[in-house]
């Protein structure tokens, strides 16, 4: 009798957007007129850079063609076109990663949560709450014992490391979903630290890197010195450039990053992963690498620029409707997000049906992503300007 | 200290193309002038369908206009339309499989690698051997215990069910990759009875379906009665339709297929697998399922049609050129591969050495694929077609 992998009975389903959606359609039913804004979800909404619709466009007609047409990908880690792009993107804002050392993928989700096919299941893995809940279930999923960092309002929201706790896997977001915080090189020089020091590996995910606009921030964790021995990056196009429906990102794995087996053999991780990778996907689709690699043209990063101008200005504009209430809030600047302290001292849910019922706006609450969570909330910068400035207006105008 | 997943140390390294690529790179250093005709791998040459071109370049078109752009897909299983659309086709040779029991995916490979995850590794697996790599290898990574069924010339190399043994999870490809061999209904019906009765899943790759040309012979293991309470089928457009550069493929999981746990409560593979899928996959690329609606349309099947018939004559003709030489094999009907057994009692190897240097033609040693590979070759039907008419002319002038 075939045996179901258990791990998953023990894992909490996760209701957060599905209790979301219920909420908002039995509001819309009672309230059939009520116009509603969403600014609950994570997803872009500007089109993705001319640039890129080109590039995929002139691949599929070379799809067409028998002399330009392009099967299975030799390696499945992506073309060199498309590494050598991105490898040029990392030196540009100052991080030395090899065109070998990356691997393209189909968006950072499958790699951030295939990555632990690598790893042992008795591995202790350490995740800062709140966190994007794919940290936490993909390391269920195997039975992993998952411990957690805080990031409260003492750090900013930004859980910083403790000698006293032992941990063998990160997870680190920086900018981070869902508090929008962003670690200076000095506090992510210190959680590089203590995992060369503890012979920890640290999954860092930077996907929403390009959020970033004060030059002394990183941009990745291969800006700060010795993070070519502990860590793992990956990033993804789809905060960056649109590419949510398109599906590429990539994820970095340093040639020198390597574990010792329990034979005393010393095995470098990204073979590890190449391994896998071999076994369990054959590449991305020719025509959206073309695309991606668009998106790293001059013309394309011109393209790509306007649009995230135009969500850093959504996301101002959230931050200084706070600012003038007198609201605590995380993020607004460097990323996408702006996490909010529930006003009135209420709770997650409390808020998200106050904020439902009386200003007809969708966001989330935090108790979603963690128990650090609770009393807070995440709204998003991806929406349309003027209904983001009318969502702040009738913010503005509740009463507490 | 971070462990790794020791599983991979006891994996063999799969050396079979590399062993190949290193053979025919010596071969040709050495013999500059040497016109080497490749019929070893198992990527297609001609190009995709005018239909999905043009469906991938329109849905490029929409992605770059904001009205009708789009993002994350809801669910990550599949545009609605590209569901509906292999519902239909299954429908079309008798197999009843529902547009909600349909996953697509980027690929079959993935699936096929991936789903295992939902699997206790304490299951017993059967791998047909000769068998495609990637079912051994995604399961040795878990730990799990394999065994083999045995393909042989004793039963056409169609390994059947034995009563004595007991499997968990079984995986069966028909039309078969390497072995060219196609399932009956009254022998799929077996493997059915076999696993309804032992309360195993097989796991059912039906990649190379497009090939058959009999209509007596299954396309789907869902045209068998009793697979819906065993099988998952995995399918791919790689092969139907030339995906192998544009990734998409589909995965189904029939409603009623349900394991019971060990806490008694009953679990149904499609929503472990669901959950599986929501924490580590984000859906296809939107215009590549754009693409792949196109290949289901009238007008698509039409396109793909010549192609497959164009891949089918080639099989004939390798097929005709073994049966004027006496030659045992089997495949080239049906499927795109013939698998032979090597002239003059040669092993594998030997007789890929004596024909890269006698005949200058690459094919793929048998023992690549397992024990019951040796003394066996695998030739494929995906070339040019003079070139396949020339390496067969060549092949009939080898002395033995």
């Amino acid at each position: 009798m075939v045996k179901i992998n258990e791990n998953f009975l023990s894992m909490k389903k996760n209701y957060l957007f599905i209790e979301i959606a219920k909420r908002v359609k039995a509001f819309s039913q009672a309230h059939p007129d009520a116009d509603i804004i969403r600014m609950g979800i994570g997803d872009v909404t500007l089109p993705i850079a001319p640039a890129a619709v080109e590039a995929m466009k002139k691949a599929a007609d070379e799809m067409g063609v028998k002399e330009t047409f392009r099967g299975y990908e030799d390696s499945g880690a992506g073309y060199d076109f498309l590494k050598e792009a991105v490898a040029k993107y990392y030196k540009s804002f100052g991080a030395n990663v090899k065109a070998d050392e990356i691997r393209i993928n189909d968006g950072a989700k499958a790699d951030c949560g295939n990555i632990v096919d690598i790893f042992g299941d008795d591995n202790v893995v350490m995740i800062t709450d709140p966190a994007y809940p794919v940290y936490v279930d993909t390391n269920l999923m195997n039975g992993r014992k998952v411990i957690y960092a805080d990031s409260t309002e003492g750090n900013g929201f930004a859980a910083m490391p403790d000698d006293s706790v032992h941990a063998d896997i990160i997870y680190l977001c920086s900018p981070n979903n869902p508090t929008g915080s962003v670690y200076t090189k000095e506090q992510l020089k210190k959680w590089v630290d203590y995992a060369n020091k503890n012979g920890s590996v640290i999954i860092f995910d930077a996907a929403y890197e390009a959020f970033i606009s004060e030059p002394d921030l990183p941009r990745s964790i291969f800006q700060i010195d010795g993070a070519r021995t502990c860590a793992i990056e990956m990033c993804s196009l789809s905060k960056t450039a649109g590419f949510t429906g398109m599906r590429c990102g990539y994820t970095v794995i340093p040639e020198e990053l390597k574990v010792t087996a329990s034979d005393g053999s010393e095995v470098y991780l990204a073979q590890l992963w190449g391994r896998r990778q071999g076994s369990k996907f054959n590449g991305v689709s020719y025509p959206v690498q073309r695309a991606a690699e668009a998106i790293f043209t001059d013309e394309g990063q011109k393209q790509i620029k306007v649009n995230i101008d135009y969500y850093r200005e959504n996301a101002r504009i959230i931050a200084s409707t706070l600012d003038e209430m007198g609201i605590y809030y995380t993020g607004g600047k460097n990323s996408p997000y702006i996490w909010l302290k529930c006003p009135g001292g209420l709770g997650s849910w409390e808020f998200f049906d106050k904020l439902l019922a009386e200003a007809n706006v969708v966001g989330t609450p935090g108790e979603g992503f963690g128990k650090n969570g609770e009393g807070y909330f995440r709204l998003t910068a991806f929406g349309d300007r003027e209904r983001t400035k009318q969502a702040m207006e009738r913010f503005k105008a509740l009463k507490f």
